[in-house]
């Protein structure tokens, strides 16, 4: 490992590699959407301080990001509400599948997390907060779009449309919460602006810029501009580290060490803090639902840049 | 935050304020011996990468490390099993109580990660592994002193006696996990060797001695003498910061932001990959089991340092 | 206890001994129609196999019937689906409270019985198939006027639209398990029946009328028409015994030794098989959710005339 | 069905009917002793009011009762600790296998009622109560011979001794419950007389001759001694009821429809309130643990009989 790994190289032979291996995971299907994507697809971008962007594979097409908008919705919401969000979510593991609502009853509604689809949702629904579902939706955009500095990122209507039609488990979810008071809008508001930041369309290349303040104490490095204080951006991090993957984080920590959170459309946004903001993708998943060549390039990745964040 | 802060000053200081602070958590009372612990006993070292000691307060000493032993059972298993020991614990956070029965039912007798008891009584199982009861626990006592340099740490007779007298929640579960196979030996050598470990008695200066191993790429700096590898090093952290701290663990890495290891007698041991080994006691508890004042200083002295592992 | 015990004294005087009694429970207050209802409300009827009936109390004041219907959908859903009702509903106890959702998830969207929120709920879906909402709400309701011999029964209009206002749990457990295709139509028709059936209003003495059948082996004595078979009675009333009063229904059974089914509006339909349908309303609630004094008469009852399934 | 079936020929053609069928479920194998048992056994045997015994198939050979003990072992405790005995035992159906240890967390080591293993295991405690492990078991011993009419009711030492070498899960459940003084003996006191009074060896004529005082209102009819009042007959029966078949009890109610306990070794105990003692015996079992063959047999005997506690 050198001081400045040769990033454009190793992410040039990541791409490679990761291209002949054969075990690609599972494509989810529960949506004909997600369905149909290429499984041998695969995509990484790492951006470093400096903003030299460095890219292999399949880098600017755009996929479904799904989960991978939490944290971006934890980082709107958390500018909303402060701390005052962290009475209707915690910030602990779930030791449980993303979808589990058995955590709610035991917590009286309270969701442990906010990258569980429980927690997820009851932060959305901070974000709605009494607006219209269109102009919160707008909110989320126009904030991915900032920080990716790229006005073309849309959301894709017919993966929102899908999650839509056949979302009753997170239907069960908010309608549960509701009943404990955790979602204060309707339920058809706070699902609908759910399903559709769960449906907007980025490349890695995207992904990665969006990513960077994470990495730099909250500032966007190539404007200066702070998104957040350098503390919340620690903060969250954290939170990706413990619950970003869903019950595989502790796997994630364990092999990879570095702070990210997946999508299960095969996404992943990794942060190396005061490094590098990275965005891997490949569709094929593993049993805990994240991209399975996804973490393996992650965990390769780290092991030739010596950028974990548990010692060289 | 200077790039070498001055951490004699800070050490102190922290022992001060905290010895100050009305808020004490609550001692923990199950055995007579750990009840009788003065609750405003407050203790930290820091050793850093160089060797140098920062102590403050009731740095030298002893106290029930408890828990924060099953980091270092944990290294020795792994040094004995290899990853074999993942065949029969997990490394996923739990999203439970550290005592909590119902997650092995679930998962037929596997525990979730080495850090809960059901786990480290798991893990003592593999250092038993065909031995008498006498030389692990022999094996384990040597291991600590070797670790910290100081062959005067011994284990408190009278606590390991009161914990087996009184351990019916940790037989259930050795006993549930026997019924599973996952535990190989007879219940009664692993249980005791479990309780004796957790009995061991040392100050924050021989703990923050034994840790430097974890901070330092698995290398004991004095001595240069490789104890693990430093991607087992790095591993081990990992497992520390997503379940160190029972179900507070999430909370710990948001507020801290540092690898550690709690125990019930009051003591955490946390690890600044590169930078330090830190030891801090006071025995009151929060209500997730973990030292109420110890995470206040860590928390305080990595807002001071720097040492965060998400971010500056 | 004589053969012929005297029904007409024995239920004046539980009447009055009931209305002398301090305790009372507690009203449920999650809607404001049932926080309304008088505490200090009594009524009981029992009707013996000749049709005489004997009644005490507020025998003839309409109580909203709740969860008493689900007897009723439950016959009426077995005459239309047949044994492959059993595919979507189980028929055993469950160990949790009536809307718990835990088991649920644990049984892949299949409710263990028809008398918990969720197996109710299912059942409703089996009745509403493919109907619209409104004819299927109304073939319950015809069914409930032809058995208690009585067209003055409706809906309580006020107590569906409530329960539909702020029945988010139900709604969490009807989209739950339509997550799992447990539930076919759709869920808001499935809901909207199932509000409305609950929010029945009836009188002990209507109520008693509508379950004589489940007394007398199938049929209506006063018409000698047959209602369900006798094999169909026998399994519903066991289905009562073992399910009717949620996580009350083992005391249930030991205290009273009857069938019987319970709302949280007070009421409790008990049949005496062979002997007698008796109905009984005191809106005061315990703590599983059933009539407190609903139960005290019926277990007062059912020692004076020696009328328990368990033996004399 | 006639006012006095024929009871001689419906056992006997049932006996061959039961001979006759292909399916016989599954013979235990958990232990040597109950795996070795024959298969194609079967036997039943049905005592009626006025003494006469009918009976089919192998109904003389002893078989190892397991949790068929338990009703007596209730009785024996109820008659030792009265009512205060349900301080540390419910009497509500567990929805849960007959060894979970979940249920035990969440109600605070308290088990849901005395047949599943951890209640069973409580009652047992309840006996024991101070005695040294061999005179308790000696008085369970006397207890059955007395019920029996039989002195020559034995223990089979090597199946209790397989028991407990091997029963680490219900050592788990003691322990548990200990940890919650829910257990006041020591443990292995209190296990081992649970072991001991389970491995009771008996035939279906002994099992049925000891249930006659629960059909008869608490009298032995043959010497007219009064074994429990009437009342706590009834309700071990309700308990029965609800409870007897573990997570199979709802399905047991609703097929055949009389209180009944099953064992692990193919038994049941059944109970025709008025009417007769049952006993029926063969040794594979269905997916709920309960015999295959003896529940079809008991459904096909009330049948004919029409002893269906819930109607004729």
């Amino acid at each position: 490992m050198s001081l400045r790994p040769d990033l454009d190289l190793i992410v040039q032979e990541l791409a490679d590699e990761m291209r002949r291996r054969p075990d690609r995971g599972e494509v989810a299907t529960y949506i004909p959407e997600l369905a149909r994507v290429d499984p041998s697809a695969f995509g990484m971008v790492v951006i470093d301080g400096d903003g030299r962007v460095s890219a292999g594979g399949d880098s600017d097409m755009p996929f479904s990001i799904q989960s991978v908008s939490k944290v971006f919705t934890l980082t709107l919401a958390l500018g909303k509400a402060g701390d005052r969000l962290w009475r209707r979510v915690g910030r602990e593991p779930s030791g449980s599948p993303f979808n589990s609502i058995v955590q709610l009853e035991r917590e009286h509604g309270v969701p442990r997390n906010p990258f569980i689809n429980a927690g997820a949702i009851a932060v959305t629904d901070a974000i709605v907060s009494g607006h219209q579902p269109r102009e919160a939706l707008g909110e989320i955009l126009r904030f991915m779009q900032f920080l990716a500095d790229d006005d073309t990122i849309t959301i894709d209507e017919a993966v929102a449309a899908s999650e839509q039609r056949t979302g009753f488990r997170n239907a069960a979810l908010a309608n549960y919460m509701k009943s404990f008071g955790v979602i204060e809008n309707p339920v058809d508001y706070t699902l609908g602006v759910y399903f559709h930041h769960c449906a907007i369309a980025m490349s890695c290349r995207q992904l990665a810029m969006a990513g960077r303040f994470l990495a730099h104490s909250g500032v966007q490095p190539s404007t200066g501009r702070s998104v957040v204080t350098a503390e919340r951006a620690r903060r969250i991090n954290a939170i990706m580290l413990t619950c970003g993957h869903y019950d595989g984080s502790g796997d994630f920590a364990y092999r990879v060490g570095l702070p990210g959170k997946s999508g299960v459309g095969g996404g992943i946004l990794a942060v190396a803090p005061g490094k590098a903001s990275i965005a891997v993708w490949s569709p094929g998943l593993d049993a805990s639902g994240n991209s399975h060549l996804g973490r393996i390039a992650l965990e390769a990745l780290v092991k030739r840049t010596g950028w974990s964040i548990f010692g060289v």
